[in-house]
């Protein structure tokens, strides 16, 4: 066991698990515990676990605590560590202070992220794109989910809501979950994927079951992972060509598939190089599902400083 | 005659013509001058001639300059204060060191700028969108050109290059004159009316006949403006959906027929609102052939500072 004299927290609260780790000030994880999350019992209940999770790291890891980072799907204020509107499989969860329920808790600062963010601030501080200034984030999950790390920090717009790629027009004409069409969610996220090859065979199977006939060589798995990397392909153009990013960084469950996901990237690009001439990074998400977590400890380390600073 | 104790001058170098403005410190438009560009004639001609005009203004307003934003078409390395690539019609334009040549005449600080980065800041400065703070800029000249002022300052990325909203794809297949395919462009610019009306109708005529033709109820017109203004819509959602922008300000030569654009732009919009449920402002350009020339000069007011601050 380590002592672990100045630790920060993260908290990733996802739909069906919460993950939690206790990261050093360099954001080395030191420790990590996974629980079931009570969705279905109200914001409270989903708080509660994870800090349960986090006093055992605490005590196990004889840690100091300085400050808890949180992640957490769905619309979120950051600034007022409060969720805006989840889907109907939390429980009261639209509303919850987050950030003041873990600040009164624990007694350390709390901040709150959405979890798309939180997974690039990961993968920037800690992961596949480690020194990298410009990025465009992508999580191909059961939707797609989109973040953009530009000029080395997390850009988040004047209402929260930027980096919104999987919700924009010009992937074509396909009805999105959102409402609207033709967004990049109708093409690469894993409910997508298994609609498409639905559409295409008449078998309702999940996306890893296509992965798996694509990986066999099956044409109509192959014809729809293409079109899921002819698609990401595009809205790397569409990123880079305005805001100029040089990397892409793509987590979530799909991105587990990432030769598949690669060569029609590859292809796509260079069909269509960026109008730039500048040449474009595309590289899977590594630290796999710790990344949220990580991210979040990262938010809380990059607010609170480096305790010689502070 | 007014004495202008503190000026600055903002100069646009377009492939015709080259505008010249003297500004008070406030950015108020003192004089003006407009003069053909000898663009056959070479860099140290074009710099020249707007010197030239620049001289005559400050003679007549008694004025004691500080500065000099220059605002110049094509791909500008603003750093340097260069002209990285510029097209045919330009002689020994690409290369040359503008900034350079116009301290060395004037003896005070110059800037360079791309001509679409001076139209935003000038809308933003003292046109359109005075006060915004997260604005998409689009010119519709013979190309389409796009700028972006986030957070309250031009955003130009890690190369400069960012903005390019006329060169993404997700606008349809057709062929754009940058290689590319399915660009806004190839819907939305002045080149690009006319040709679409072409296909149409088998006339070669201008967009500004095209207008005409649109004003009086063509059908194959309005059908030609409709398509612009739904592309123009799509960007505004792109780049609404990724950087959580506000407001959008559109100059250049199409725009002035904005009647027939605006109503196809709000047409597409309420038939697909932003995902965010922000609305969204649609301006047109209010500076008209100023604007790159004011923004050319606020920029030099920017980094000079107040002289009080100085």
């Amino acid at each position: 066991m380590t002592h672990v004299a100045e630790a920060v927290a993260g908290v990733d609260i996802g739909g069906t698990s919460t993950q939690v780790v206790l990261c050093t000030e360099d954001l080395r994880v030191v420790d990590h515990a996974g629980v079931p999350t009570p969705a279905a019992e109200g914001g409270q209940a989903m708080v509660g676990a994870a800090l349960d999770a986090l006093r055992l790291l605490l005590d196990r890891n004889d840690a100091r605590l300085r400050g808890v980072g949180v992640g957490a799907a769905g619309l979120v204020d950051a600034r007022a560590g409060r969720i805006l509107a989840a889907t109907d499989s939390f429980r009261d969860w639209a509303g919850f202070a987050v950030t003041d329920a873990v600040e009164e808790a624990l007694g350390v600062p709390a901040f709150l992220d959405n979890d798309v963010n939180a997974f690039l601030r990961g993968e920037a501080a800690a992961g596949a794109v480690a020194g990298e200034s410009h990025v465009l984030g992508m999580t191909l999950g059961t939707g797609v989910g989109g973040a953009l790390w530009l000029d080395g920090a997390l850009y988040e717009g004047p209402h929260g809501g930027a980096g919104e790629i999987g919700h924009v027009p010009g992937f074509g004409d396909l009805p999105c979950t959102c409402g609207g069409r033709g967004h990049l969610e109708t093409l690469a996220s894993g409910r997508a994927i298994a609609a498409r090859y639905g559409e295409r065979t008449g078998r309702t199977v999940t996306a890893r079951v296509v992965a798996e006939a694509a990986t066999r060589g099956a044409p109509e798995a192959l014809a729809v992972y293409g079109a899921a990397g002819t698609a990401v392909a595009r809205a790397l153009l569409i990123t880079a060509g305005l805001l100029d990013v040089t990397t892409c960084v793509i987590g979530g469950g799909v991105s587990l598939s990432w030769d598949l996901l690669e060569r029609p990237i590859r292809t796509a690009l260079a069909d269509e190089p960026p109008v730039s001439g500048h040449p474009l990074r595309i590289l899977p998400a590594r630290l796999g599902g710790d990344a949220v977590a990580i991210g979040a400890a990262a938010r809380a380390q990059a607010e609170l400083g480096s305790v010689t600073r502070a």
